[in-house]
């Protein structure tokens, strides 16, 4: 398959901002996304845009065309909502059209206004993720989900708190020179342990915040790459969606991810690597078990050995295959429409050396990203390298 | 382009159905689609799925799985949102998809729950189609923008209530005998003109109802229909997308649809045809002036002329061009998220001779599907064919 060339990348700052709208976020996003591209505007045929709920944090649907609009784009533009991975699906349909020779240009991106909501109204919104009808009106919320989940891996592989905690640590640790990143600030296993229970066994900092924020991608053809001259030396190579029963109790599995699983065998298939080849991922860590999980659905870890794996080193930043540079959901932030597309943009400038912790991965030239909706009910996973 | 077969089609009744949830509909939809088309679920590879306000009226996003769910198929899914065009852009994808080689078989559709809204609670909804910040802030609904197109035109090229009145007298009688319709009830140009205004010059026989309901197509490649020896004799052969501005006040004409001029220029070119070519169409009339500006945009009448079309019966059943053969979004109803893909179903039922209005379009070899979104600020053209 022809690789699709990440031209140019942008983010906002993630945070709260309640006083900005998602037009205006998306606006920044895209502008500093064709400035870092070179490709002009006009050369755009098609816009890909991830968001979750602007109907409710809004009063927005239709975002498509309005998001064309605030970045100055006069094309085609289609909405992709598959809650938090909302721009993850953006992304791989964006991948297909320019793959398929029906565009060489296009801008894919995402927003989510939250903050706005206030964290009570936040937290209802982000439950249309689940199934309304048997998860939501039984008072389920996402991090009593991702809880859920947390019990299940430790009654089923071992491991605790503590070895979720390092998950966190680390993270906070990887924001602290990403200027985006909604906290910058360290932490440490016992500021984690000894944090308010949000839902049993996760506390405040094994959560997520909620985050305002915008991403968006330049894409373009090889052909038109190389015509332009364009500096864009990473390129995605591989694509990859899963699928999952919506319901929790629908499952086959508590404690494994099968939809992140499916994505990245057909990403890497896709791309022609296989999870050895991985030099650094950025995954869907909206509590800390959510890394957990990821790190095992796409190979770099075995099961039932995830929970060891940043409390023993191997994901940290000097560690063999380093997980969420960029500072994760967990620090970074997680305006959900955003995530999935700023994750490819984490890779890419990592691979490209462009990233304030590029020097940890120096010389890597393959990179994933995973992006989770719901209680990973579907998820993307993309496979980035470097194009000699 | 290797054409992408309707290999089946399915529709739950349009209508008023506050008790059933969107999953029960959809559910009901590709049951009837799978029966139609011959195709085991499990062939299924991918799901794309077209909703625009489940948030609002079910408190429920994240649909793609959900709806996988309901159809009875594990594969990726995806939901679409454009608004009324939601299950168009669905549509446009899944073509992609088959064509580029990444999967033969997929299930496309969509679903709108609004009747349990209430009138005005649907109304509102409806609303986020348009720019909340410039319009909906400023009190616009539907009804009021379609009410300024259809005066834009009527100030721009002329025509008057009795031209708009005779678009809904022939779709209410090409909805007699489709029993999926939600009005099958004769009405006269004086039912029209006499009914109670909504927002002059536009009275409610000018506007479509608030409707429950989903449709769902399984579209496969031409390879797979051929080695399954399916029953499918009509292929969607080119596909379309425009684009324009969101809100009124910033577009080049209130009285033309560009994104919907676009859409179907690019479909014919990727279909080959030419609008000469066409020999039926479903077009997205959420009020009668919508018709108007349609079949204009797409070439089937010069523009200022499409407002005598079916009063001339240039656009009626024994028409040379039968448009809205189904009775269109006025008659036949409009659950928004389903409507694409419905008229998709319609045209390939006309197409192949097996819808009650078949009659009026024997020999007929080429139609075209047009969905639009909120005030055609997204639009997507389909052209299907005959497969000799």
């Amino acid at each position: 398959m022809s690789p699709v060339r990440v031209a140019g990348a942008g983010l906002t700052p993630f945070g709260n901002v309640p006083e900005r709208t998602g037009r205006d976020l998306f606006a920044e996003a895209s502008t500093i996304a064709f400035e870092d591209s070179g490709v002009e505007r006009e050369d755009v045929e098609a816009v890909f845009y991830g968001n979750f709920m602007g109907e409710l944090s809004e009063h927005q649907g239709h975002q498509g065309p309005l998001m064309a609009e605030a970045a100055g784009v006069r094309a085609p533009a289609t909405r992709y909502e598959s809650a938090c991975a909302s721009s993850g699906v953006a992304v791989r349909d964006a991948v297909f059209r320019i793959r398929n020779g029906e565009a060489d240009v296009v801008l894919v991106g995402g927003t989510e206004r939250m903050t706005n909501l206030g964290t009570a109204g936040a937290t209802e919104a982000l439950a249309i993720a689940a199934d309304d009808l048997w998860e939501v009106r039984a008072g389920m919320t996402f991090p009593g989900a991702y809880a859920l989940m947390a019990q299940a891996y430790f009654a089923e592989y071992g491991g605790d708190r503590e070895g979720l905690a390092h998950v966190a640590v680390k993270n906070h640790e990887n924001a602290l020179p990403n200027e985006k990143a909604q906290y910058r600030s360290e932490i440490t296993v016992e500021d984690v342990l000894e944090a308010p229970q949000v839902s049993s066994p996760l506390g405040l900092y094994d959560s997520c915040p909620i985050s305002d924020g915008a991403a968006a991608l330049v894409l373009t053809s090889e052909a038109y790459a190389e015509e332009h001259g364009l500096e864009a030396p990473v390129a995605i190579t591989g694509t990859g969606q899963g699928g999952d029963r919506m319901a929790l109790h629908d499952r086959d599995y508590l404690a494994r991810s099968p939809a992140a699983s499916e994505a990245s065998e057909e990403a890497y298939a896709d791309a022609g690597v296989d999870a050895g080849d991985v030099d650094v991922a950025e995954v869907h860590d909206c509590f800390t078990i959510a890394e957990v999980l990821a790190i095992e659905a796409l190979g770099l870890e075995s099961v039932g050995e995830g929970i060891s794996a940043a409390r023993d080193g191997r994901t940290t930043a000097d560690g063999d295959t380093p997980v969420n540079l960029s500072g994760g959901l967990k620090a970074k932030g997680h305006p959900v429409g955003a995530t999935g597309a700023s994750q490819i943009a984490e890779i890419a400038a990592l691979l490209a050396g462009t990233h304030p912790n590029s020097e940890f991965v120096e010389g890597a030239t393959t990179g994933v990203a995973h992006n989770a909706g719901g209680t990973v009910a579907s998820a993307t996973v993309h496979v980035l390298e470097v194009i000699p």
